[in-house]
């Protein structure tokens, strides 16, 4: 298989983890015999610095003719602290969601045995723990119409949905939950927000069209407790963007580590394939970073592309390093100072 | 003193927690000579059975009637799954807080040393945990104005806050923590949100009020990790309505029971005291439900009417109960079924 690959690696510590995804995607190819082509553009914070804009038209154009995206991280303190910035890097990578259309962000949530000690959470909580979160990505506060007033007294973020918009992303977690225990879950606040109980009118009338899913809901405030004190209870989890920023970035606690921590964000014609760990601007350069996370996100769009073998050969030398402690500091067990590149090192061979 | 005291005991486990806690005040007052009057009210759903209104207009005269609310729990499944319910129980709570213009919740959580084997997270995780959380309660998404088209296919909610709104929570919060830490957390969405950006503004600029105060920015999703990750970092933390109602709910399960937690919500001239779980519907008439949560709430109210004294023995005498393990089953550790009137009637003891 020939794939184009458009590489964003942005800020902090983008750059390197994603440098390690194309060692094992590289690895991957000859190994399978592929035709893997990388192509890098600029992206958040350093595209601001170099052209301006968090999101050049170039790197946009290269998304748009690439078959998919790998994406780093982005996001630069200095910009974080200033409400009147101008530009921001999150605007790139908001409106690169936007124009590629990627309306569900899909984070699996697992507890790797070998990492049970990691988590904050005790032991028998969370073994056995397999969430898949189904976020909504292009829509609601994050993309409704702002207000400021004149005098910059009163400002205002308006959260909407459509039916349409509702039932694209939740026929694919209706799916998703079909091909594992049949549970789905809407997280939402329905007693108190019209959005939500849209989402759980359509959500409850596609029910029907699933007979084999069972089908529950939870208000996001209990689920915010129930992930925590009980996460053996999900499956698939759906919800809107915001609430799904929320939770998915608490559930990302569980397991550990959330430099291990993969998603997926697709839509009708594109994906996107990026860690979940920001771009941890103090871990920059300094070879700490995992690159777990980036390198599983690979292994996602190879899944994506239905090279199943191929992915699950990235997942094994994942399991395996983990397994011989072979991590970087976060993570590692022994103390020993294993650096970004001596894991991806360790991979690629592996692959 | 003499004070005059609204019951609103609401629905589920409500009125059993609110009995206990009614008790206590009782045994305060006979043992400090104070003149406590209690009156009842329906609200929620048996209010809304009984009159078709979950808060009837002669609840809110009583309420605005006397010193302070002593408040149960509100909710029931039956109006859960149902998004087209003319009437909700929440309704009732919703609109007393706006007609008494209860603008703050105020939520200490706290690990106890003795209850720390019942936290889902490492005990060396939550050890020392003292945090106080600081919720805007009549402002933003739950009181934005609510569009539901007519064909029923597009909802929206608007999250709007004015700068007045933002300025005197903040200046309660600002204040809670010269009398704690001297830390003060803002917890918003400033990299997305216009409103957010707003709250980060109008914070930063009273900064300079509190030079004692150190304050810092933590996004909402990053806050949801940070309280499971190292809570100990919090001490007050500040944040929008339902950023508030969300990173609460989540920080409760930290010291190992919900059962334990009680929250004031007080503004310019009123003051309710509720516990913060819910109405556990499936718990009423069992006798399980743990009154703590309502007790601690009432020792509040007399910390808000500066009966320093006597809210400190309502608490020694909660420390009390807990350490010689009287306690209701969810936490029990010795497997004895101790009833919810049990707990009370050893509060009651020993004051
Ligand atoms: C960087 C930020 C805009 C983004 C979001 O809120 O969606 C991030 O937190 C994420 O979850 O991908
Ligand atoms: C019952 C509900 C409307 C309420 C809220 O969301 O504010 C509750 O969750 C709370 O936190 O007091």
């Amino acid at each position: 298989m020939k794939l184009n690959i458009a590489l964003l690696p942005g800020d902090g510590i983008g750059p390197e983890v994603t440098a390690e995804s194309v060692k094992a995607l590289k690895a991957i190819a000859t190994e399978f015999e592929h035709t893997f082509i990388f192509e890098s553009a600029p992206v958040g914070a350093v595209a601001i610095d170099e052209t301006g804009s968090p999101l050049p038209e170039k790197t946009l154009e290269l998304c748009k003719n690439t078959d998919a995206v790998l994406f780093g991280a982005i996001g630069d303190p200095k910009y974080d602290n200033d409400p009147e910035a101008p530009v921001r890097p999150e605007q790139g990578l908001l409106k690169l969601r936007k124009s590629l259309g990627l309306f569900a962000n899909i984070r699996p949530v697992k507890a790797y045995d070998s990492l049970l000690d990691a988590s904050p959470l005790k032991e028998e909580k969370i073994a056995g723990t397999d969430i898949s979160i189904y976020r909504e990505l292009t829509g609601g506060i994050y993309f409704g119409e702002k207000q400021l007033s004149e005098d910059g007294n009163y400002a205002s973020d308006l959260c909407a949905y459509s039916r349409e918009e509702i039932e694209r992303i939740a026929h694919l977690a209706f799916k998703a939950a079909r091909q594992r225990d049949n549970k789905l879950t809407l997280v939402d606040k329905a007693n108190v927000l019209e959005s939500s109980r849209l989402w759980r009118k359509v959500v409850t009338e596609m029910g029907s069209q699933y007979p084999d899913v069972e089908l529950d809901f939870l208000f996001v405030d209990n689920a915010a407790m129930q992930l925590i004190l009980n996460p053996g209870q999900f499956d698939v989890i759906l919800t809107e963007n915001m609430f799904g920023d929320i939770i998915s970035d608490e559930a990302s606690v569980i397991g550990g580590s959330i430099g291990l921590l993969a998603s997926a964000s697709v839509g009708e014609q594109f994906a996107l394939f990026e860690p979940i760990h920001g771009s941890f601007p103090q871990g920059k350069g300094k070879g700490i970073a995992n690159p777990i996370a980036s390198i599983l996100s690979a292994a996602m769009m190879l899944d994506h592309f239905n090279l199943t073998e191929e992915a699950q050969r990235i997942r094994d030398a994942v399991d395996k390093s983990l397994e011989l402690d072979i991590t970087t500091p976060d993570l590692n067990k022994n103390g020993n100072r294993i650096s970004t590149r001596q894991v991806g090192d360790f991979i690629e061979d592996f692959i």
